[in-house]
């Protein structure tokens, strides 16, 4: 038997043993090796999606792993390939599929929410999620690869270009993700975060960054491009004050990409969108080619693994890791490791 | 002696003699034939844009006419020649400017707002505003230029492409001739509009509308598109509600283009925003080509101006048309006519 990491009820996770019945036609099983824990994650933790999310629930959607062993009819894929998964299933029939949108599927099954994921010893997907890894990237370092997709999307939605000025609200792991990848595009790009830790990871990472508590962030911006503001903003604060500083500091013509999700609906400031002719575009999840892109950004050390991980438990503390997410403190990502355990668990 | 109609404050409007100097360098003297009454010109009469109107002003930037006289260094226009006005002076210098977006300056000078505009019997603007009409476009239909350039510019940012589904919000004169250029781009368009009067005139055009007070606007919308959502939203009602329909018809991948001004901020489902990957585009105003686009879209009748004037009245009838207008009542686009007056008043 193995273990698994389950979800079964707001703020209650248990380790339980779980069944591992071959892998189905098409299917490949995996020995997870790292899980990132992800607001999502904590969200569902919280209870604030128990609608969509049937208990008990295995969690985890941000990881690496080796393949153990493929079902009938998987072809290009061996045991011990290390592997990490675009965890989205679509239905290929409905509107967004058939515009070339699958990811954005109306009927989407987001692996780790919808279905079971992968904070667990043993996890079966279908071989079409899977994306491969090079030996060299760290299996570590390789669960970033699932966020890092996130921001190559969220700036090829922006449509970032070399040399425009960008700001960056909410300097989280997904915040500066994208930070790190619109750089790498050519952006100059500067970070707004609350956070005294999250703040001085990013200044470590060569990226300046403004207190919203304490400076003047539209004067800011307004200094640094020369009363034109900024060409770009991303906004992953999930907080009306955030909209609001990403909408104000934007100049002429410029894009606001949302990335965080906003419960209830915010005030924007509408006017200001038509005066300058600003844009609006949201963003979710990511493709194929993103996920590429972000092994290849994570292998290259365009994105510093290691400076984001805060911390690695053991799959046995997964429960305790939640809970002191949940009370915050100065933490960027957490891995939860399956590796250890699963040697000694393994029958 | 010439007669303008001069706003003097708050609902008072007056008829006055005016001044005739011999056009400046560069500028072009006009003898105004119709001059449209616009909802700016409203709202400046209703007081609400005082903090930007120097009194006395002349209102009205929705014009035709022919040239009377020109001044030094003013090539290729003659006396007698049928124009219309682009009416923008930028600065060149601004950032907006410097990146292409002139009529967005940041500077800019609108006019008939921040300068004297069209509704008086002669008028001095800069050449570089004249747009040529064509011999065959009556001047009454030619006032709809204007407007028409607006929704050129809206349906160009909005990137409305053959054969996509278009829902216009708000069916005043700017809805329904955003309506008649989204049709004429290849789109399948429905109106949504409380009065009437507006949805009788936009069916007369041949474009369904629906009445948002008695219709399921949304459900009407996933009848039309099999579930999947329009392509595109214009708001043009400038209501809470508006926004509100416009946001929810949307489907994957949607655009919403934003053309009504918004004084207040308003509530926006953001969270529709990252779930669909919507696009909210601020459309303004509009350049030259949209301009020279417009004057095609009238002159082939692709706009069909007639059926959208409710009614012309004399200069000196102005006044009075400003307070029907504002008790609302069953009206398109009200011309005031400066042709016959200006016979009777140049001496």
């Amino acid at each position: 038997m193995t273990l698994a990491v389950r979800y079964l009820s707001a703020r209650t996770l248990d380790t339980a043993p779980a069944e591992n019945p071959p892998p189905g036609p098409g299917e490949a099983e995996i020995a997870p090796a790292y899980v990132g824990i992800c607001g999502t994650d904590l969200h569902i933790f919280h209870g604030d999606m128990d609608a969509r999310v049937a208990v008990p629930a295995v969690l985890g959607h941000e990881m690496s792993g080796r393949i153990v062993r493929v079902g009938a009819g998987v072809e290009g894929w061996s045991p011990g390939d290390a592997v990490t998964v675009m965890p989205l299933r679509w239905d290929d029939t409905c509107a967004a599929c058939q515009a070339g949108h699958q990811h954005i599927c109306r009927h989407l099954d987001f692996i780790g929410i919808d279905s079971p994921g992968a904070m667990q010893q043993r996890w079966a997907v279908p071989a079409t999620t899977l994306v491969r890894l090079p030996r060299s990237l760290p299996l570590d370092h390789a669960a970033l690869v699932e966020p890092t997709a996130v921001a190559v999307h969220d700036v090829g939605r922006a449509q970032v270009r070399h040399g425009e000025k960008a700001v960056v609200v909410g300097g989280g792991p997904v915040g500066i993700l994208i930070a790190l990848v619109a750089r790498a595009a050519g952006a100059d790009v500067r970070v707004v975060e609350l956070s005294p830790h999250r703040r001085r990871i990013a200044q470590e990472l060569g990226l300046a960054a403004w207190d919203p508590g304490a400076d003047d962030v539209p004067e800011l911006v307004r200094q640094w491009t020369g009363d034109a503001g900024a060409d770009v903003a991303f906004e992953v604060s999930g907080a009306q004050g955030g909209v609001d500083t990403a909408v104000e500091v934007l100049g002429v013509r410029g894009r606001l990409c949302l990335v965080a999700i906003h419960a209830r609906p915010r005030e924007v400031n509408l006017h200001r969108f038509f005066w300058r002719e600003l844009t609006l575009v949201g963003a979710r999840l990511y493709d194929r080619s993103d996920f590429e892109r972000a092994v290849t950004l994570v292998t290259d050390g365009t994105v510093p693994a290691e400076r984001l991980i805060s911390k690695v438990v053991p799959l046995t503390e997964a429960p305790a890791a939640f809970e002191a997410l949940e009370g915050g403190g100065d933490v960027m990502k957490i891995l939860v490791d399956c590796t250890d355990d699963a040697r000694g668990a393994v029958q």
